[in-house]
């Protein structure tokens, strides 16, 4: 290599290095096409650590202003749309630099002091989430919210309780919906529990391993909300198990979201016919004009697919990386931001879908009452006459099997062959399994289906809902 | 079909079905080959199970004297590993209540009353992972320990710094060792954080309904040390987010512990020669006797794979159910026993590895002392001097061109060039950016790399681990 | 280090290491527990590698003899269940180096002559593999036949077909299952393309660079049945490329099989009612005796995760791992093992399912004779009349309303109506679009419903297998 | 619900349903942003399918006209990028249809005459995947063959040949970039045997059930090159596993690029300091001026997580769903476009690197000649002498370790040592183990290092390529 003159420098960054980057290199290291989403939080970031660096005397006063009042202008273009991202700049923090110093010149080249791509991108990621966080909290309690709504109107309803898809013991419909509930509130407090581990304040930490000038880096954590500093710049700029974790959250609440899409795709079919989505949220056919398909349920469910495969892509890139920041972490961003979307398109349309449901109660009521289900609880009357409950089982077993080969319902079988089958039952109690009954009488665990329970479960999750709603409203709660 | 007599029933459970299983269905049926890490915690639930229905008065006195002695020769049988698992019998429950009958006559039949597999599954699992996380935790503490205990012996002791596996700047290998303690305390964090969520109570929920028999099931979660009630039953049976959050747990700490082994690796190459590790965390090849090889290390680092795996595993099982509980749901256990598996064979390796490592602490200090990792400095004192961050970085980039041309550290470039490329600079700038000069400017972060900050950064973490430690001798703290 | 005498080395391997391998790494290092698997690929190979060194001079003749006559004492052993595997000697192929050294003494320290464990476990997992693909194949083709059996059987036998999970238009049921016959068939050719990919002879290629001593490795590739030779010796160490194929084979297989396992569990819901499996494939309940589940659809349907995680565990180990054997490459065994024995407990399960399943023919033909499935005919008629079919298709929809809002089925909407919103109709059309009209009209194409093409697809389908049995009798066709 | 008179229908699609979809589910329904990648496969499609109506009789020849002058038009603004999507028409297919309708009114909307989006997307996503599987078949050869030039340019250059990052033995320079050639080989060949897979004709299929209209299948897929038929309609549209198949062929190439990017990486890191390479190939830091980091192969390495990523999502979205299509995949097309996407980004960037990369050979041949690597030859010479392998590999690492103690190479250990631990050598054995030798050595396979097998794995090589790309001449010849 001659020896190179001063750099004329046209491009940002040339370093030591004397040729521009290459085609293919340079086109796989633009990021800028989704990594302005991080706009709004790079100018928030470029502020506050502007700020500071007035107060540590890094720049002047009116460097200040100047930086401030461009900072506006930026701030104000990208809410109104109006950035032109430029790939020759690759990244959304070039082109918000570039754009800061042709706006004000050379007061924007100082912003750059003592700050790295590396902590600046972490910054801008982690306000980007703390904000996502908050607006997904927000949906997904929206849409226990309408759980809870719907089996609020649900009452006493019944339906069918099912394993392995075979109808079991008849349930009550909210005690349906409330399951979804608890698994969901249980996201809700994953998302909760996630928030501290965000709201690290990682600038200060440089590339990696901090900075030698007199920067103060408490105040634009206090600017920008977080707390506390990062407590080590290695791990700072290389660390994204924060990311991590939110993938996986998203991942577990797609797999919730899949198992509600699934019943309502059951539900909706024509042979289980318990519920019909309004047209507004149906779609026909192409082809064949008389269809009407529960597409949001569909869609819902096939998105589980893209969160479970966004976690796996973070977790595979960042697996076997050495100590410190690699330029293989640039693949962060996507998975994250996929995922925040996805989120945002399908939570919507769940609470949608939950509350515009139409269930057909009737059919529900009909189908709780199978000719069979009265089994457990027969089983379980002979145990209070003393019998073992496997003997129990076995002798049930017998009579259902009778019942079912002469097709009648367990509740027509006849004394006789009661008595044949389990003489300990009193001779009547086959009357008494009616289907009120059997839900009432599930009232020994505080999750049971019978509507006392349930009545008991829906005061509880309208208390969590009006709990989480007043601690929402106050500041600082990402994410709760 | 025609009608059948009662069941003569050899097998425990035919209900109305005519027919023994099927070969292909039976063998795709045997969970005991590996649900058998169950058993002392099914045995422990069944100890509380049938205390609760001697106090409901489901069990006499008599009855229970004789299942609580009959299962204290089962938790001994297992304990010592006398249990002989029979595949007929199927899983870890049936197996223990065909013993227990065995042992004890008919009331052993009686355990099963109020109780489904499907209650009795959820709660072992439960059970296991409280334990195995009261595990795991500990031994994730002792790896952070042993990161503590060679951060404090390494000193002041610097090393290179990377980013892109370039030399990027001088660091203390105490900040190095102390990045991994940071991640590892946010994976420790995360388990304790699940802790809540495991502690729930689901025995009652029965097969999915709850149950009408007069229970008491605070009793039984008192006795496990387990709160609150699952406050649904169908979600108590159905769900497995808490396995997912677990698994999920574990790939992220893999993946962690992925890179500590790729720096371990690399640093035990030839080429590196920062460290190496004793011949008893080592290999030889079984054809070039002259090497030694860091098995241990590639073996921590390829086994962040099957953690990754098996969370995949679990969600796409999971995924698209219909509620309740599935037989699908029987594929959860062997994840969750492998990564626990995993992380219980990887976490002491790990702190045998960090504790036996031998540095070359010469050799790490002669590569800190890289020709040209002062360049940040002296940007960063061009800045003081007044120039913008992103012209001094194109002047000091453009130095350190010339002085690679020319073969010369940047510290002997010499004060003409310094001059002609830096006119801002000090004239004796570069006689002063000398190593422990670079390592100790680094303190306006608490996470910088500077002595007095990895000092504290170190107490804190001493800190933290004697809370902790204080804190896990508390009862009922699972997985703290 | 001091000075260290000759080894008076009682374990196997130690080259220049002083000091055996510590508790975690040897913990870490054993594999025997799950590569004993490889015990008869490793006896086979061996006896073609000490063939060849006899050949070759190597060992003398008498020394082969020794070895060939040990190898079949421990082959018997291994066949028998016989050999007690020691964790000590970490892996199958030091348990079976010792077992024959100490059968026959120096003979059998010879055997490692020009071999490293590299190569050898590189050819033991290709001979296992093809020895797998062929029996997954075997099965995989009786699942096909099955498939076939039942489409033969079904006949002209009508069903609802189902997009959206909405019944769409009648088809027949052979035309159902025969769509799993093709996706199966594509996994099949996936199976047959991989074999020459898998048929090549590592041997030879040492530790990563291939061997100097004077071997032919040509002789043991003829007698193993491999070729060619492999032709680079660091990618054969190196790659696992092969592995990687067959585990995305069988993560396909098993999505497929899980669609149809989620068929089977629709169809046996008291809902759908189209078929029920046999006793001898179903279960019961633990605590409801009236239950019976299709625990083996289930089953097959949840496995498919472990398939997908197996396949990721192995993509995520290898990622990023430099050239060229690394230890972490011990990890590739657990994932192949299990996905092999997923299929080959899968596979005869849902060929077992599919034999057994007893069709409610009836009910079959009564849904697919849904009162709106004529719709599309009908506007395919208003299209032949001349309308564009946007047009035809909306007037239809119109007219489906209507008929819904009325509460009819289509055909009963009454000529005004019809005139009314599709006057290019001809009056009769209504009455002409009955079932197994709307069957006999869709043979336009090879693939579709009408029962002559099914009928031809069947023939296609029978020929196919046969054309596959025949092939599969020829030697050398592994996988096929 | 009220009886609705005939539609009015503003939107394409109402079917039988009386509002139009809302917020949520129409923004969860719109894929045009994505699916337009698809526009011009899809005016093929059309074309060909228009030409097929025309010869059966179902538009008349002027309307034929019309269609191709419009699809013409369309094309040309889809190839100059001036189409304008709308999202309110939902997908690619409605939005063509309706800029076609606008075109040329009526004719227009004959083109779906016996057609349905189902078997459309199908097609288009085929027509897709083989032009794109050329385009990345093609681009994997010039990688392949940008491997092939260096190895030829490295003639017998050596360098240290690694397992478990340790040097191993020493090898030619051109023996590992040929173990590259030989894996992408494979992937090639993976490629190739997809084809056939990809090249089905599924149009005709319509909406699940085959078409009663008189259509001529056979000649819309002689126009488009398709063979076969595809032979169940519902398979048709409901099957994906030719893009899982793809995914995981980009899967398994990605993760051979993230090990040749891990080796780039480690060779241009200090400690290495194997290659370099040049600036445009580079990128400096945000920070530190001196830096100069190879990202493109960070990237590389970091971009095998997001194909690892995409194939899950499918495989997890196609799960479980019952036959025939869902609306889950509509999910398939963000992988597929992003795995190809990603291909053809990465694919050019190995090449370039390849190219690229400027090996230090003096220091190559410096590593390779380390002072222990012919332990392995030397243990080769005690077997050729008569010791057993086992013997030889005990004493020679006896002797290894002693040379090492006494800090000097294996060469300079002296005559008495030698004597000593391996009395059967010759004494002047360890002066013909020079770096020459131990490479010209391993010739015994023609996958070995010795510069014999290498030339002739070079031949080989360059043999492959011309066949290669003189088939790839031959029309017809998708991703081969």
């Amino acid at each position: 290599m001659s020896d190179p003159g001063p750099h004329k420098a046209g491009g940002l960054l040339k370093g030591r290095l004397g040729e521009a980057v290459d085609g293919a290199l340079a086109r796989a290291s633009v990021s800028v096409g989704y990594d302005c989403r991080l706009a709004r939080h790079d100018l928030a970031g470029s502020r506050a650590h502007a700020r500071m660096l007035a107060k540590a005397g890094l720049v002047s006063g009116e460097e200040l202003a100047a930086i401030e009042s461009g900072l506006d202008v930026l701030a104000r273009d990208v809410d109104a749309g109006r950035m032109v991202w430029d790939e020759a700049l690759e990244d959304v923090h070039m082109n918000l630099e570039k754009a800061l110093t042709d706006l004000i010149g050379p007061a924007g080249a100082k912003l750059h002091t003592a700050r790295s791509r590396n902590d600046q991108v972490a910054l801008d990621e982690r306000l980007f989430l703390i904000e996502a966080s908050g607006r997904v909290g927000a949906l997904l309690r929206d849409l226990r919210a309408a759980l809870v709504e719907r089996a609020s109107g649900a009452g006493a309803a019944p339906m069918p309780g099912y394993t392995h898809l075979q109808r079991a013991q008849p349930i009550l419909l909210a005690h349906h919906l409330l399951a979804y509930f608890q698994m969901l509130s249980r996201d809700q407090q994953r998302l909760a529990d996630l928030g501290p581990r965000l709201a690290v304040m990682p600038l200060g930490s440089g590339a990696l391993a901090g900075t030698g000038l007199p920067i103060l880096p408490l105040e634009v954590a206090s600017e920008l909300g977080l707390s506390p500093l990062a407590q080590n710049s290695l791990d700072a700029v290389a660390s994204r198990d924060h990311l991590m974790e939110f993938l996986s959250f998203g991942a577990i609440l797609m797999v919730h979201l899949s198992r509600l899409a699934e019943d309502i795709v059951l539900w909706c079919s024509s042979e289980f016919g318990f519920a019909s989505l309004p047209d507004s949220l149906s779609t026909t056919s192409s082809m064949m004009p008389q269809k009407k398909n529960p597409d949001g349920a569909e869609l819902m469910r096939g998105k589980a697919g893209r969160a479970i495969g966004n976690l796996v892509s973070l977790l595979a890139t960042v697996k076997g990386l050495p100590m410190s920041y690699n330029r293989d972490l640039q693949e962060d961003k996507e998975p994250l931001f996929d995922t925040v979307e996805t989120l945002e398109l399908v939570l919507p349309l769940a609470a949608q879908m939950v509350r515009g449901l139409v269930f057909d109660l009737e059919r529900l009521r009909a189908a709780a009452d199978d000719p069979y289900v009265a089994a457990t609880d027969l089983a379980d009357h002979l145990v209070l006459k003393g019998l073992p409950f496997r003997q129990a089982h076995a002798a049930v077993g017998a009579l259902v099997a009778r019942a079912m080969a002469r097709g009648v319902p367990l509740r027509d079988i006849g004394a006789e062959s009661l008595r044949e089958f389990c003489p300990q039952a009193d001779p009547d109690v086959l009357g008494a399994l009616d289907l009120d009954s059997l839900l009432a009488a599930r009232s020994s665990t505080p999750g049971g289906t019978a509507p006392a329970s349930v009545g008991r479960q829906l005061e509880e999750a309208k208390r969590a809902l009006e709990i989480e709603a007043a601690a929402a409203d106050l500041p600082g709660k990402p994410g709760a």
